[in-house]
């Protein structure tokens, strides 16, 4: 019986064992634990990280004394049994982040979570300096969302050969994929927990097609498949900033088919004890709206929409058609490369953060400017250069400010708008500039009115003592918002 | 046998006879010409012009001898004879537009004709010194067809009570459907002649939903409509620069059901002698693209799409699905209004012109800026304030110097394109701020590579010499277009 420290809520115990490293400890030894608080229990998978170390993960979910044994086929690591005091959670522990009333987003302790991400595909493939410099400028940043590949990434502006694998073995010697590279998990895992410091969830990408025979990892039999994700949900499911995105741009992986997405996504969801958030991301050739093959977004292993489209104003008719939270994770990129994905102006690009928000979705910040280096944010972090993430931050900011349960109000018909009826409403007029507004608030209210300047981030008139039909003065330029809110009487 | 002047090449020829204004001319009396060219006739109708005159118009469109003879149920109209010599057409005369190749539009002497249209529903209703103001604008503007309507409107800045009327009588009198208002159709034709002095084909809208009761225009009976297609082809189909618009925002009128739009779009197919060209015009709600209503383009009645919709992507969809030019008369206005579809900017309303232009289609211009006597150009004319004119003058330009039978080249997937494979190349970036761009040219020609800047209109930079595939510097900037021409060697 092993007493052990106490742990956060939704904090990690990790219980380390030792055992033999013989033969394939991956595939050969099985290793569990049974996790029991009060009445309820909760199996979780160990793993082998390599010299002979087997370790069990786990999230606790409440306050107080958790007990657990270990199961295994081998004797030393089986029957082992322990408890450990699970504590309140510190000040930023929130929990994980969950979905509420179908399209809200909001942590387990009930803060409620606006997710506004960004992408820096192969980040934690590049050199130390370069990853610290990239978690400097995401600490600075308006993000609490990154993208994130699992797999290396064979791509333009990114094709160097990688230092390291998830798998044993390298491109010259070869792979063998019933082996994992612990190494290389342990270096993912202190970017997790770098993360985690920074309140920033990791939507990690467990499958991409940016390989294209390069390692093979685009094109793994099922078995191998199965293994590498019970492999990752074993080893990161315990951490509470994890979410799963099966893949980037799955309908680009030809030698997959729907049933297969459909497969994995429910080894996902049968595997992981912790029920993290799940998603799946289209690609898109990007010649009409017409070449876009959606994930049916409505099957139930499917938690929110992770949606490539560079129409954001679609978001309501997604909304409506899969009733989950919509994010759209990639609508173009500010920056200049030639790519047409990558090269949108950072005004373009707080543009469509804004109209997506206003209707109810969520819009993730990527930024693509050629680098002497190659070092490009969306592939490998680094530096910011644009002009789009401080007007994020001053979005992020009004959002959290806003009364929670803001959701689209259809009978404003056009112009986006969210809110809470008679209380809030936050409208957003993008590429239209009137000169002014009428709006109908209720007769029996006291409102304030402010026209906000989205891009210079600023009020620049307010309106106050409103009610009934009002007319809003503006200024007749592209980029504004307005803001009523009732004033308590 | 009368012996007239000679009368250009799809120029007008008239014939004034005298009969009796007795009973209902309009209704009761038959006048018809046949007209004959060596073996070929061609029958047109005649009309009631008011005070005992009675005239027959006629468009020739071959040069030589022609003769008439009329037709009427009233001996004092019957059986005149006649002949004029048709007569090479003026410098500025080619004739009526036309279809060619299934989507390019071209004046019948095979001139190319390029629509850069505006829109100035309500501009003959306004007083004299305002329809001037108008013509003295258009004729420094880059306009080349105008959306006009036939019936008083009755909308947001443009409610005032109409001065004349098409029918007889006024608001205050009642109208007698049955009878026409030969004064109101006069000024309508000055109005005619003046555009065509301009070379600016009027986009005639024959029905539309600005009447709300008011009127009642927009609620016609089947019988009504018919009297008043035919007076309206009678008096203004030998007008060459003539386009039938069945209707504006032809599904915001309630009263009418597909078929009605059905079987008026086939009378006038089957009544006008000269087969001007024929559309109808979609509303949309603009809350979303589901929320659009498109007729059904495909119908051989129609000769060209007349769209609304603000997403002038869409313009290689509709391409390939109605396989007939593409106009997209409303796209939002330039301008300052509070309603969504008249706020825009210049720079977005010369994006969507170059844009849809850059997809093979072409996009209608439209102002509306508040103004101290709501003197706003889309409903009334009179003056134009905004930005995107000149830039559209500057796009016409380039489009007119552009060698015929540009069409989009798909094959260039990532940049709308249209040019002939080989010879000519225009793409233009809009939103996208590329830095660089590869263009894959034929090896075995010499071309040339201009960037140009649509907004400043100008062309910013020139590769010459250029073969194969080649790298073109760009400024990284928005608002930028590539034209490749090949060199004659």
């Amino acid at each position: 019986m092993f007493k052990s420290d106490n742990v956060d809520r939704w904090g990690m115990f990790e219980l380390k064992l030792t055992g033999s490293g013989e033969g394939n400890p991956y595939l050969d030894v099985q290793l569990q634990a049974i996790f029991r608080f009060k009445q309820r229990t909760v199996k979780v998978d160990g793993f082998y990280d390599g010299g002979g170390t087997y370790r069990i993960r786990f999230m606790p979910d409440r306050i107080g004394e958790w007990s657990y044994v270990t199961i295994s086929n081998q004797a030393e690591l089986d029957g082992k049994t322990g408890v450990f005091t699970c504590v309140a959670p510190s000040k930023n522990n929130h929990g994980p982040v969950r979905i509420k009333n179908d399209v809200q987003f909001v942590y387990e302790d009930g803060t409620p979570y606006y997710p506004f991400g960004t992408t820096c595909y192969a980040w934690t493939y590049q050199d130390e300096s370069l990853q610290q410099q990239t978690l400097a400028t995401l600490s600075e940043a308006p993000f609490n969302k990154i993208r994130m590949c699992v797999f290396p990434k064979n791509y333009s502006f990114n094709s160097e050969e990688p230092r390291h694998f998830p798998f044993a073995g390298s491109l010259a010697s070869g792979f063998d994929l019933t082996r994992f590279n612990p190494a290389f998990f342990a270096e993912l895992e202190t970017r997790m927990n770098a993360l985690l410091e920074l309140q920033i969830e990791a939507d990690l990408i467990l499958f991409h097609p940016y390989d294209k025979g390069r390692w093979g990892f685009d094109q793994l039999d099922a078995k191998t498949e199965e293994l590498y994700l019970s492999y990752i949900i074993a080893r990161l499911g315990a951490f509470r900033n994890v979410w799963w995105s099966l893949a980037n741009e799955y309908d680009f992986m030809e030698e997959k088919t729907m049933p297969d997405w459909d497969r994995l996504l429910q080894y996902v969801q049968d595997n992981d004890p912790y029920v993290h958030l799940r998603s799946i991301h289209n690609g898109t050739k990007m010649y009409d709206h017409s070449s876009i093959v959606m994930y049916d977004h409505v099957k139930p292993w499917i938690t929110h929409c992770s949606i490539q489209h560079w129409d954001v104003t679609l978001a309501a008719i997604w909304r409506g058609q899969y009733k989950k939270p919509i994010i759209i994770d990639e609508c173009c990129y500010e920056g200049n490369v030639p790519q047409r994905w990558g090269n949108i102006s950072g005004e373009e690009m707080v543009r469509r953060v804004w109209d997506g928000v206003s209707r109810g979705a969520y819009v993730s910040h990527g930024e693509t400017f050629v680098h002497p280096k190659d070092e490009i944010w969306w592939a490998k972090g680094g530096r910011l250069y644009g002009e789009s993430p401080k007007r994020i931050a001053y979005l992020r900011e009004l959002i959290e400010a806003a009364p929670e349960g803001c959701r689209p109000l259809p009978a404003i018909r056009d112009v986006p708008t969210i809110g809470v009826q008679g209380q809030y409403y936050l409208q957003y007029y993008g590429l239209h500039q009137p000169l002014y507004r009428t709006i109908d608030l209720p007769e029996d209210g006291e409102y304030k009115a402010e026209v906000i300047d989205t891009w210079n981030m600023k009020i620049i008139s307010e309106d106050q003592n409103l009610s009934g039909t009002c007319r809003i003065k503006m200024p007749g330029k592209p980029n504004m918002a307005i803001r009523v809110v009732k004033v308590d009487g």
